[in-house]
């Protein structure tokens, strides 16, 4: 419109030095030059990960003719990795990626945005952040923080972990030190295991030493690098405290405010390609690495029903217990429930009736 | 950089006149109006498949700043809804969103970009497009029809639609006139079925005169819209011809080297949303679809394992005979076998495992 009106100008008589004068701010105005800052909470070593940034700027710069270029950080190369949220919020930087159960410290309800165990599977995540309930909740709970929240990337249901021995029954859990973070680790020391907080990067040596029995990190493909099966050959699945693991772009609000509409809707075109790639990319990667693990002499197990079932009822009652005094993750976890059991009759019939029968024909 | 030397041009004296008729067309240049038509196989009643190119219009339209239109048309509007793929093949219009098995007929290595039974599921079908051997070998494949092909929208896995009587043994197939097409229909026709082309608006008349005994369609949310469970109230899963279904935006290739590269990017990551949103629609409305049909008196039934065993042992072996004289269907065969069998104990552990617990603890 404006270069519509810039053109008419010029030619009604005005002198062209006047129009000029004009017509650049208006042109600078539609497709303006902008520069934002993206800090990930994760190091370029997981480059699944990290890559979600950069497959979203790649989009955002491209779609622009690259006036609107977001540069990627990875973590601690601005702040800390579990400091991106609140680098975004506080507008240190314009946008993170990271995962909102992260901040769980902040408010327990931020692990709905990312998954809560024994929640919504990969499918149903993104069916209740896109089309569900859980975006008309969850956007205006993350506007409390000044945040437009935006999913990006998700590793699928993740593995169990690594453990030095076997788990056979719920004893043995008793007084396991396992590093793992979240309500995953509330759960557990209910059930009397000592969750343990170790960086990435520290969980090897701690298990060498047996600081720690057993540790959970990602899948196959980035548990791969830490090398954990060396000192803890037992990989137990399924992580049921992360069944899901949807990652989100994290945009200060009043940045995504000022941007132009055509900005907005390329980068939120941007995540959801990056949301998709993330997961296709996982999916590729990780069954070389677990083949590759397991021609290491890992030994894959599944948890014992027992230690299963004693989860779930711990889960329940934790989300009770949380309920009770927290509105924010009360609305959020029965949204979340009712999705839940909602799906399960569908989902059942179809994707994982669908499994069952692909799945026991290549057995075969 | 062209705007750059604009103003460059504008303050070093040359005319104020002669820079403007430098600028104008160097601007319509790097931001062109483009007006493409995409048709649609899908009418508008199915709204969310139909949706799927209206997501897709909506985001390019909104990235450009309304400079790259597409207008949607639904089947029939421009041209029937199995010529889609041929009408931007043949440049009739710029795009068409359908499914590529739809045109096996040409060559049923088309079978593999949306899925062939037993084939892979939704997220494997998605890896392998976006981040396996899928994209390497298809595009060349797709470019031979002049075509370039992003995906974009899927059903998830479907059911195994409607019949009149329960299937209880390999025998209740025989002679058995069931609504099917594509590579499912030649296996049931091995199995003694009579597989019948009926449209989707003469499949409830049919089966009420009797003309044919069973139908497939798609899931809940569409199939309920058709009313089959008033005369075919056994409503059988999973619909192992369809454990996946990924839908394409196919492109006349000549008009996407044509697009500015922007357009591209904007174009790409489009399709991306409408591939993301669309999965995440109907996972959102088929739960509340099935659970109405169930409160309607539908008999929801799982497929016997011995008409699945058969199916799959008559699937392999038409693979094995179309492999024989056709290279491209061999080679994406082989390819999408090998992406299957790795995926296999990774799914397996993960998602499969996790789903498992999840559905044990809702149904409990």
């Amino acid at each position: 419109m404006k270069r519509r009106e810039f053109l008419k100008t010029a030619t009604t008589g005005v002198t062209a030095a006047a129009a000029m004068t004009i017509a650049a701010p208006a042109i600078a105005q539609s497709d303006p030059v902008i520069k934002w800052r993206c800090v990930s909470s994760f190091p370029k070593s997981l480059d699944v990960l990290y890559g979600c940034a950069e497959v979203m700027a790649k989009s955002v710069a491209e779609a622009t003719d690259n006036k609107f270029q977001i540069q990627s950080f990875a973590a601690g190369e601005v702040v800390p990795a579990l400091q991106a949220f609140d680098a975004a919020s506080n507008n240190t930087v314009e946008m993170a990626h990271s995962a909102a159960y992260y901040y769980v410290g902040k408010n327990p309800a931020f692990a709905f945005g990312t998954h809560v165990p024994f929640g919504l599977n990969t499918r149903q995540q993104n069916s209740w952040m896109y089309q569900g309930e859980g975006k008309t909740l969850l956007d205006p709970f993350f506007q409390k923080y000044s945040i437009f929240a935006l999913p990006g990337g998700n590793t699928g249901a993740q593995m169990g972990g690594w453990f030095r021995k076997e788990i056979n029954t719920i004893e043995d859990l008793k007084g396991l030190k396992f590093r793992i973070s979240g309500l995953g680790g509330n759960i557990l020391a209910k059930l009397g295991a000592v969750p343990q907080q170790v960086g990435g990067g520290d969980i090897y040596p701690s298990l060498e030493r047996g600081t720690i029995d057993g540790a959970e990190f990602n899948g196959p493909y980035d548990d791969e690098k830490l090398g954990l099966y060396k000192v803890a050959p037992f990989y137990y699945y399924p992580g049921w405290w992360d069944g899901t693991s949807l990652l989100h772009f994290f945009i200060n609000l009043d940045q995504w405010k000022k941007l132009p509409k055509h900005y907005q809707a390329a980068l939120t075109a941007a995540a959801a390609l990056s949301n998709v790639d993330c997961m296709a990319r996982y999916d590729a990667v990780n069954p070389p690495a677990l083949r590759r693990l397991l021609g290491l002499g890992v030994k894959l197990r599944p948890f014992p029903t027992e230690v299963i079932d004693a989860s779930y009822k711990t889960a329940t009652a934790l989300y009770d217990e949380v309920s009770a005094t927290n509105a924010d993750f009360k609305t959020f976890y029965e949204s979340m429930r009712r999705f839940q059991a909602d799906s399960a009759p569908w989902y059942q019939a179809s994707e994982y009736s669908y499994d069952t029968v692909a799945l026991r024909q290549i057995r075969r």
